[in-house]
């Protein structure tokens, strides 16, 4: 009896939750700790005193029909504009209140945005591989995702095959750096060229092509590695956030939406986001966080103890002969498969207590995903484990 | 540049926006005390002090990657568990977690079983007076509104129109009891033959029918009325709940969906509402607040305060002459219009800082529903306003 679009997400959700259950069982024969558990993208490090801080003051000092209240279905004023300021002050633009809808999370915020851009039919493309969400957040839309296929020597986008699957129904593009799977950045010579694909494809169609930047992982980045800001390149950029990974909230459901007001039409994007936001059944983003996250966004949480993990698992996979893309950002680690079918690579995998994820689910078969918030120890850990693994399979 | 879809709600929503704004500039004007704003659904009574003390004691003490991190997309089996629990305890029910999915509040629910259930053209019935989101929820999926008119004489569901109106398409009905705009409580035996009609128009189409019961305002009810439990009355029943109203906190987006394991295709629905509810990007209910709303399930903010202003409001205006429905729940009065075009009436009501909204908004023309979730003293100063407005319309 449910609608014919659900039938199979049910079934492979169904999937998802099997692999789940397995690891559960997996752990309770073995012991949670001979089991290494990297398939799943859940932030392991607490958020930062500040939060905890900003939540007992506003609970015991904020009038509680504010903190607890609705407000305008794009968010708290005052959230709105600090979330501009620091921005403003990070990057040097000029944004204000006006700007900014704030979400729940980063997911909702596609969503918004989808919902109030796409026509049944619209094209967004994206470059693989991808959060392999981004097809259901299209189809709810009715629009049709163009993958771009994988660049596997850089993992940056594949421009030259991009700019040919442009057409006149192209409506966004989705990016989404520093990447996952990959952890890779895209570079602003990335940017640059991208830009100006777009600037003569809006031109040679006359459309305009929205560039939809997903960035839960900006803060995520090891060394000296800067992440361009998008809309510094291309003016029809619209940038998504989500405090779930600098702030540990996953869970909260708390990010936001940069609409700049260089956009084309940008008046009615803007009222289209703000209304999507209220028929999608969000409302409004959760108020208590709001006004948490204001006092917080100059915080992040312990990105030191991601870093150490990649340093240890990349050194310690490399030096057992596998391939990998070094990650400058996020926690996941793109890893070659030795076997082609890296489905059977996972199912050996798990003979040694490894659960890592098929690069397939991302539109990049070949490749696995390890996501590494996990526990130091379990990293450690896992590298005899790998090592047998090696040994069978390379 | 936006959808087509959105174009018309982004016009609709300016509209509100706009009321909205002359209602801040009179208040500019005229001072907040001399304008009676009764145009939103917005609690104006604090939380129970339950909820404080439950942030407090949850900040204080629960690990932090369990209080803010991921869960299930059904949300936290504690929660779930206490959710059935509390129900069962009521109505003598037999659920438990897995009947449950806490949700982004009721809004989100709804959209949820929509997005669960509609494949486009299929039809939801709702009777009129009705809140006007549901034309939204149902369009956001392709779904068909199909409206029963009202019956002004007791604001009960017309259940011969109902009758008639069931097709092959009917999947769902959806009812919002007690009702925005009315505060009428749908009454036991309205569920009842209800009931029939749907067993009898699935028998004969070979289909399955699901009611969807939207209950905000479950807990604000005055005097010893009861608020009659949907699925004693029929199996299909699904419900929606939110703590918006109950415990004061819609700014935070907390409420759930029942699914009784009765239903049709249970598996396939709790499955779909589960799936559903990640892809439509809300992923989980808000962490914090899901395990605040578990230790406060038996809580409600303070009701008699709605039902003194109810009481003050109902008397005041009947003494004037005006008709109305006497409410037995949730925090509006619904009006009749003096003047068969109610729009102009409250065009005029204006005149005297009165701000009220037309019924036509909530597909019943001739009426208009006064929000009485407002300070007592606005409904006090109010009286000598409306006795103006009687003056010059009745």
């Amino acid at each position: 009896m449910i609608c014919e679009k659900m039938v199979g997400l049910v079934k492979g959700s169904s999937a998802i939750r099997a692999m789940f259950e397995e690891g559960q069982k997996m752990a309770a024969i073995y012991g949670a700790g001979n089991v290494y558990d990297f398939s799943l993208g859940n932030p392991n490090v607490a958020p930062p005193e500040a939060v905890k801080d900003a939540v007992m003051d506003l609970i015991q000092n904020e009038d509680p029909m504010r903190l607890h209240g609705y407000m305008s279905n794009t968010g708290f004023a005052s959230t709105r504009e600090a979330v501009a300021n620091s921005l403003n002050r990070k990057y040097g633009t000029h944004y204000d209140a006006g700007n900014v809808i704030m979400t729940v999370g980063a997911a909702s915020g596609l969503n918004v945005v989808f919902r109030s851009l796409l026509n049944p039919g619209d094209e967004v493309i994206t470059f693989a591989p991808f959060f392999a969400e981004y097809r259901n957040y299209v189809a709810n839309y009715d629009g049709v995702l163009v993958e771009i296929s994988p660049d596997t020597a850089t993992f940056q986008p594949k421009l030259d095959e991009f700019a040919e699957k442009i057409t006149a129904r192209t409506k966004c593009v989705l990016v989404n750096s520093p990447n996952n799977p990959t952890g890779v950045i895209y570079s602003a010579e990335t940017y640059r060229r991208m830009a100006a694909i777009l600037n003569e494809k809006q031109k040679e169609f006359g459309t305009s092509i929205y560039l939809i930047t997903d960035e839960p992982y900006r803060e995520l980045v090891y060394g000296d590695v800067e992440v361009p800001f998008v809309p510094d390149f291309y003016k029809n950029t619209i940038v998504g956030y989500s405090f779930s990974k600098s702030l540990s909230l996953p869970g909260e459901r708390i990010g936001y939406l940069v609409i700049p007001s260089e956009v084309d039409d940008f008046a009615d994007v803007y009222g289209a986001a703000s209304v999507a936001n209220r028929i999608l059944g969000y409302v409004n983003a959760p108020s208590l966080f709001q006004l948490v996250v204001e006092r917080c966004l100059e915080e992040t949480t312990d990105i030191s103890y991601y870093e150490r993990n990649r340093n240890t698992l990349y050194e310690g996979l490399t030096k057992l002969g596998f391939q990998c893309i070094k990650p400058d950002g996020a926690f996941y680690l793109f890893m070659r498969s030795p076997m082609e079918d890296e489905k059977a690579f996972c199912e050996i995998a798990k003979k040694y207590h490894i659960l890592i994820v098929p690069g397939s689910g991302f539109g990049c078969g070949g490749y696995v995903r390890i996501a590494y918030c996990v526990a130091y120890e379990t990293i450690v850990n896992s590298l005899p484990a790998f090592a047998k693994l090696a040994e069978e399979t390379l």
